[in-house]
């Protein structure tokens, strides 16, 4: 709370503290919001609230992969026509999510619900590696795609899933990096460049 | 919705479509605040919820100046030690926010609850104009204060508030304009150099 907090009335700085505490939400964005929040209509307002209680009631991470769910399984998870061979492990429900947006990828998922980070106390025990390690032990997988993103902490975290699989069977593999489609070579950073160049492949003839 | 939502649970979605109607929330935060809010204790995610009721059923308009009150009348306006001869006519209650965390003005304030903008069909109407007609005409202000932000928008509604209240006695003045105080001219654009150079104003000896 700053200054400026001090000329509102407790209920507005309540709810622009409540709204501060998101991501992306700084002090100014909370306070927009909040007087958004005075200005539309109480029954939209009311909405909203609704919507906040009910995603808490309503929601729960899949019992096999992580990703969210209204149900026991996910929507993924619970569809026969997946391919059940392929396991994608992803550190995020949005990554899972960007994944099925592009249409590219018909297998099996596993969220690990964060990354590795050892400076903020984020250990193999807060994500979900070893409900990954007894999935990968006791499935039957071709292969083991790591997604994680091509970070330092998504490149540390997929260092560690690999050892937690390697000696189970499953073929592990990452996904590419580069340049990515439809972007410029003269604005693609100095490491997107080294990627590109190492991860170059022949052309088909 | 883009493609990506239907990868969520329904009430993901319809939270990540409500917190994405509020300004300076675009799809990409909504989803990061919705994946935040499923993260958090229910308990955080209910006060959430409560606070945004809260303000909708306890803060109101201030009867006098519009400002935002628990009660009849704000605590700028109930305080019977501000100058009740000095009156501050402000766009939004945010901009009254930040002329009280200033502590360098103890008059009262008028909120006119916009702008002028005839281009979204916004005229004076909408504002609280004829309620400041009112109390300037009922009131004995030795200066009335035109506060608006030096934006076009902000100009154009200035020009209108003092049309309006011209002939009704109380001498008016505007803010002044020019290089914000721990600013630096090379880094000022040429309108605000223009307004410093214009109000320059002479060294008292």
């Amino acid at each position: 709370m700053d200054d400026k907090d001090r000329a509102y009335p407790e209920p507005v700085v309540r709810l622009m503290e409540e709204l501060a505490r998101m991501p992306g939400v700084g002090p100014r964005t909370a306070e927009r919001m909040a007087q958004h929040i005075l200005r539309i209509e109480t029954e939209d307002a009311r909405a909203l609230a609704r919507a906040i209680r009910d995603v808490k009631q309503r929601v729960r991470p899949c019992r096999q992969c992580f990703n969210l769910t209204e149900k026991e399984l996910c929507r993924v998870c619970a569809d026969p026509t997946r391919d059940q061979g392929l396991l994608c492990v992803v550190e995020q429900v949005r990554d899972l999510a960007a994944l099925e947006a592009s249409g590219s990828y018909r297998g099996l998922y596993h969220v690990l619900m964060g990354t590795l980070s050892p400076l903020d106390g984020v250990g193999p025990e807060d994500l979900t590696l070893s409900a990954l390690v007894e999935r990968v032990k006791g499935g039957a997988f071709r292969e083991v795609i790591l997604a994680m993103n091509p970070t330092l902490e998504g490149d540390g975290t997929a260092l560690a899933v690999a050892s937690a699989l390697r000696d189970l069977g499953a073929p592990l593999t990452r996904l590419a990096t580069g340049v990515p489609s439809g972007s410029f070579l003269e604005h693609s950073n100095r490491n997107t460049l080294a990627d590109a160049l190492a991860g170059r492949r022949p052309l088909s003839p």
